[in-house]
């Protein structure tokens, strides 16, 4: 199943185009797409009656009423800060974390998947992130089954002020990434059954065509089915709620020299087989 | 005025006892204690009419059906890890911030004012907090104006399990101050023209009777002002946001010998002119 957020509206991709699911299914389900985790295996059931899988469907780029997969507010959302090796050995790190690196983006920063990003003082990064949407009330899950507690796959941008989020005496990464506009999401939530093999995507971010990132999320330190067990240990998760699950090198900060986005930049994010955001910085 | 959650519905505290908003108010507020924020000045400018503030309603702490007065979940919530010298000093923080340290605290560990909290493995720790709670949405707030933007104070507990937050190679504040039942908040939530001056407050904790921790609102290095205007320049603050400002010098890590809770031990918890919080842990 391939869903939008369509001005509001829980949109289901098929074959035949969009369908408005809250018209389609005589209100058995409502518009809200927030709304669509609190039964998402109803959802998902009902889909299936609906024509199938949107074969190819990275759909919607064009479409300016689209907005992100969980909007307006997620209501948890966990962002893990050094999670693919190379992205920790171009910050620095010398130690690997052996256990996820959790920090927060704040609801206010979500925005939809095409939009101009207003630049703040400082230095703005991009990090591409494969984002996990939670489809059911997690508390200590084990790995083996977390991918059934996952509603589907996103794509991201974790959109980073380097010089707030490293000066000190600590670091602070919550708050360089929530200016607004800083977390995009979507285009489409895509259902893992949808992906030959979900644990192996390749993702990518490109700035004014010439791309940055590429890497498979096999590279991942912690992968999607860790991260949700690892979660559940210490918080219960809700339907809906947000996983950010880290960047692989290539940001800015991690180039020599140093290179940082600049008002006109165009950057482009995507994940096989999901779709692509496109931010505009203003 | 001061409100309070009973069971999931809005109560004024008036001098003749609690009031349901609801029924008071023939329909023209509704149940939830929540939505209150959405339309705060409205609620206050009611609640006038009603008596007047209950002089002196530390009340309803014996009450088990008392929640949090942002419940059942925050929007956003913002946690300030070094916002006293001399807890700074404790903590072995050399150098005080010059600006606010933001972490959060995930709206799965909320709770109400008097629990049973479940300790999880490690070294699980009390910081007793002046908690402020956003009643209008706010960005780029000057601090002369940011009480305007304030509906109203509360006691919160910032429990905090010391192994995780501390372990490397990043500290990680988010997910050790987020296991279940670490967020109390509560009994009630005075608005700030209740208090005689609500920049400086005596808050403190207690543990089985033997206060631990006691200092006045005033040793903040940024006081609740500086707080919204500091959160309001990078994020949009929304109503119901709550804020946990920081707690001052005698957590039990800072002790010589260092001193962790342990099960049945009792955590008493106030502000002056706010109300107490219980926990006792198991």
């Amino acid at each position: 199943m391939r869903i939008a957020n369509v001005d509001g509206r829980l949109t289901l991709l098929t074959p035949d185009g969009p369908v408005d699911v809250a018209t389609a299914s005589g209100g058995r389900f409502g518009p809200d797409p927030q709304a669509a985790y609190e039964s998402f295996d109803d959802l998902r059931r009902w889909a299936q009656d609906q024509g199938g899988p949107a074969a190819g469907a990275e759909t919607g780029i064009g479409d300016p009423r689209l907005l992100g997969p969980v909007a307006p507010a997620p209501r948890q959302v966990f962002a893990i800060g050094v999670n693919y090796r190379d992205h920790a050995a171009e910050g620095g790190l010398g130690t690997l974390p052996d256990e996820p690196m959790v920090f927060t983006k704040y609801p206010s920063s979500f925005s939809g998947p095409v939009t101009d990003v207003p630049l703040p003082a400082g230095s703005v990064d991009w990090e591409v992130e494969l984002v996990a949407i939670v489809s059911r009330t997690a508390r200590g899950v084990d790995s083996s089954r977390a991918w059934e507690y996952v509603a589907g796959l996103t794509v991201g941008q974790d959109l980073s002020e380097r010089q707030l989020q490293l000066r000190g005496p600590l670091p602070q990464f919550s708050m360089a990434k929530s200016h607004p506009g800083f977390s995009p999401t979507g285009p489409v939530l895509v259902t893992p059954d949808e992906l030959p093999n979900p644990d192996d995507l390749e993702i990518g971010c490109a700035v004014n065509g010439e791309q940055v990132q590429k890497a498979r999320t096999t590279s991942m330190i912690f992968p999607v089915p860790q991260l949700v067990a690892y979660l559940s240990t210490i918080v219960t998760l809700y339907p809906g709620d947000v996983i950010f699950t880290g960047t692989p090198s290539g940001v800015g900060a991690g180039r020599t020299p140093q290179r940082f986005l600049r008002p006109g930049d165009e950057l482009s994010s995507w994940v096989e087989g999901i779709g692509e955001l496109k931010q505009r910085f203003v």
